[in-house]
């Protein structure tokens, strides 16, 4: 991972230089090198042993702040050639497929690789993130990303039509970003581990209907369907409001978890009528 | 942290039961212990060997999937005698801190440990949380609750009046949960890094309002209020909609990252004219 | 109509009392009748000749002032068995649908009145609405409605199977509210004058996308489908903030207006080159 | 007031233009003028004598519909030199503030016109909107604005520094529109009937909170805030999603009526313990 802790700037960094109106760049600390921006040229050498949060100028004098970029932030400047995955859904996914240190998780497609970046990055170096794509452009430009990051290591890339199924089983968490996630549903059934997470974000209401119909038929249980929305407001504390324009869709975010079907099941339980002394829950 | 990644359950897990209409409960698996649901009792000897996903009955017939819970479960499952904090909230700090294995965060104050979970299930066994709470009897129920999902070892405690400060210095991101959070920003910078991340909650926008002077008086940059709004859909394919209420309003949150002011800083960098190859990086 | 401009309270004025926590009760004064409330009762006799605003006392004290009800307010309180039509939904629709003084409306279905009477209570005495409907005892129930509203003299109401069509012709605008509304577009077709407002609500996505289909191959242009939200927010100058909940969703509005198709135009204008000295429009 | 109901265009009437991605033009037909658009010349004379609803071509051959306008779009293509006031906003305040037919209608300040329009449209020939404006530049633009639409008729414009109060007494409905509404409470309570409704349209959540203070300390009652937001639709059937941006902010609606204080009333009224045979209603 990038050094995300450091106190001064050191080469092999990666920084943010963040300008006026918050326009910003993100780039790796080298020595000699030079970064030009419509307001002016910043030299590497004069960054590296600076501590960060500092203010810096360019040639021309225009000021910038010298920060480390937080994950959100890496996740809105990557390289991408498909459909951006805004931090707001990555966020809410990662909580609610309960993400964490040291899990596994499988991703289908890789894509540009920036649900993988957040994958990776939340799963850390004792977790492991497997992710399939079938166009090799897509895997070599994520493979790109993540090794800029230095998050590859607990990566692993597969190029593979997905309908022919995944190769892990019993994982912890799914997450589908396909087109058409309903034809892939009984394979990534038995990726899961029964009651493991699937996550899965789908931009038209159509997409919706007909993942419900998928997830139905392979006894997906605690389905949910939800949209994350962002309401930022002007931070003028005597003209307080909320800005004139947002963001009003991104995607579906839908999830379920996948369940024992009853069959496979030994015979329901027999209960027993007599109470004991142990924990009393109210419904 | 709990058994996170079990495929059977084993005694000593903490394992949820989930009813009709997604009802659930979140037990530690315990030999000749029962849970005694308004459906009737679980005995917990006949969930230990089962497979998580399973369907089980109660003693009366009643239907719960055996499953291990997600830490968005876990948060709102929590014993609580303060405002709950929400996943939907919870996912969006944490990504927009930059929190993820390793890093060192402080927190104040403690209340209920919502948060303190979240941050140290995030920051994992390599990283550090401290959190400052100046009753005690919050900071009790905080233990008690981290202490059960296994993350108080992560975690450092400390019981204080945070108009005195905090004991860290130049740590990576800093979430404030108290009443009044416009009066500790000058301890805040005082805590983080140069560059570090800021985040606080606060109901109204009056304190939105006052926040915001604070927060420019003691030189923070990037500052962003901002609403995240969650939008569930009835998951019926044949006649998908929004449902008819939704949870309108939790808090606003507030970002900045302290900057290092101009005077702290040496004269402006002298950039200078003549290009060099490099990195291009259009504005 | 209900004597909207009274300013003191008469025999036979539709008026409102509203009690703590905005609970309120629309009568139609009359005298020697009672109010019984479980917060107390309210004789009519000291309510006529009393300023409307005034606050009164129910016998056991509980305080109520004395109002003219708005037509928001009216439509709130209609006595109903159908779904209710919010007034947010009915102000957009009435404004986009651009009902005022003077128009003819047709409305389908009836139901229980409630847009009836907004179309009524805004075409006003020199207007006129058409209202359909096939169940004689919604047809009643919303008689009666407008009936005591005293907005029954403009409405034509008609007892009848939509799919038989519409008598009128040339309307200015078409309301439809039916289950089905894109089985009878034709029929609303024939109805609209060229270029008139069609408007429709449903509450499912399922929906809208077949009534979009509906209407293309109807000739409608101009479609527009959108949501009304509202947010409301507690009244507290100090503590300014959204409430908890909100509605999330009543329907999907649907506008449309149909258009003379190619074919049955002449052929295209010949437009000329040569500019004159006229009104120049920026694009 | 335009000709609203016409089937065919005539000299004289206001007609809209709509070209491709809903540009639309709207002007007042006149012998031998032209409308010069980025996508061509139209000729009025070719418009007027064609049925409305009919597609019509530029003079190279750019399509458009030409059709009447509505309120709602009327509104939007006024001209102004003051923050616009948008349909959804205008929509919910007549209906919640009871406007139709027949009422008296008091406004501050006028600005450009545009709920000035709103008002007379709704109010009818039969009603009355009086406007208060102190800035003669945008009085005269209002006027100019109101006559070319034929609704100047029912309107009465003054010139008034509104702090001076105002001429009309016991109105209907009063929108105040004004930088600092809160220093105008008393005025305008002086102005509405008890029980009348009052309107305000303010962009900030610091306006709001100075308002409600004036609102409770003039003794107005119902106090709401409410923003109105719409979300739109892409109308494609088979990839049915919200657009990907929307309006976020327009302003706070908020809305009181003015009752009569308990110290201008009689002793509270005795109430009777025995109940008569009269309408029960169930809180």
């Amino acid at each position: 991972m990038w050094n995300i802790s450091g106190k001064i700037a050191q080469e092999g960094d990666m920084v943010q230089l963040v300008g006026l109106r918050h326009k910003s760049f993100i780039v790796n600390l080298k020595i000699d090198a030079e970064l030009h921006t419509h307001r002016g040229i910043v030299k590497h050498n004069n960054l590296i042993g600076l501590p960060y949060g500092s203010k810096i100028y360019s040639h021309n004098g225009a000021p910038f702040f010298l920060v480390i970029p937080s994950i959100a932030e890496v996740l809105l400047d990557l390289k991408r050639s498909t459909q951006i995955l805004y931090p707001k859904d990555i966020g809410f996914l990662l909580i609610n497929l309960g993400i964490g240190p040291g899990q596994h998780v499988v991703e289908a497609g890789t894509g540009s690789g920036g649900m993988t970046t957040a994958l990776a990055f939340a799963v850390g170096r004792e977790g492991k993130v497997t992710t399939y794509e079938q166009r090799v452009e897509f895997q070599n430009l994520a493979r790109k990303n993540l090794a800029r990051l230095g998050l590859d290591d607990s990566v692993d890339f597969k190029l593979r039509d997905i309908a022919d199924g995944f190769d892990e089983k019993n994982v912890d968490a799914f997450f589908l970003d396909v087109q058409n996630p309903y034809d892939y549903i009984e394979q990534v059934r038995e990726c899961l581990k029964p009651g493991g997470f699937f996550g899965c974000l789908v931009p038209t209401t159509n997409q919706v209907s007909r993942l419900l119909i998928a997830l139905r038929m392979n006894k997906f249980a605690f389905i949910d369907v939800v949209e994350v929305l962002l309401r930022y407001y002007k931070p003028e504390p005597e003209r307080l409001r909320p800005t004139d324009r947002m963001v009003a869709h991104t995607g579906f975010l839908v999830f379920g978890r996948p369940m024992i079907s009853d069959s496979e099941l030994e015979e329901p339980l027999e209960g027993e009528i007599e109470l004991s002394e142990s924990e009393q829950v109210d419904e």
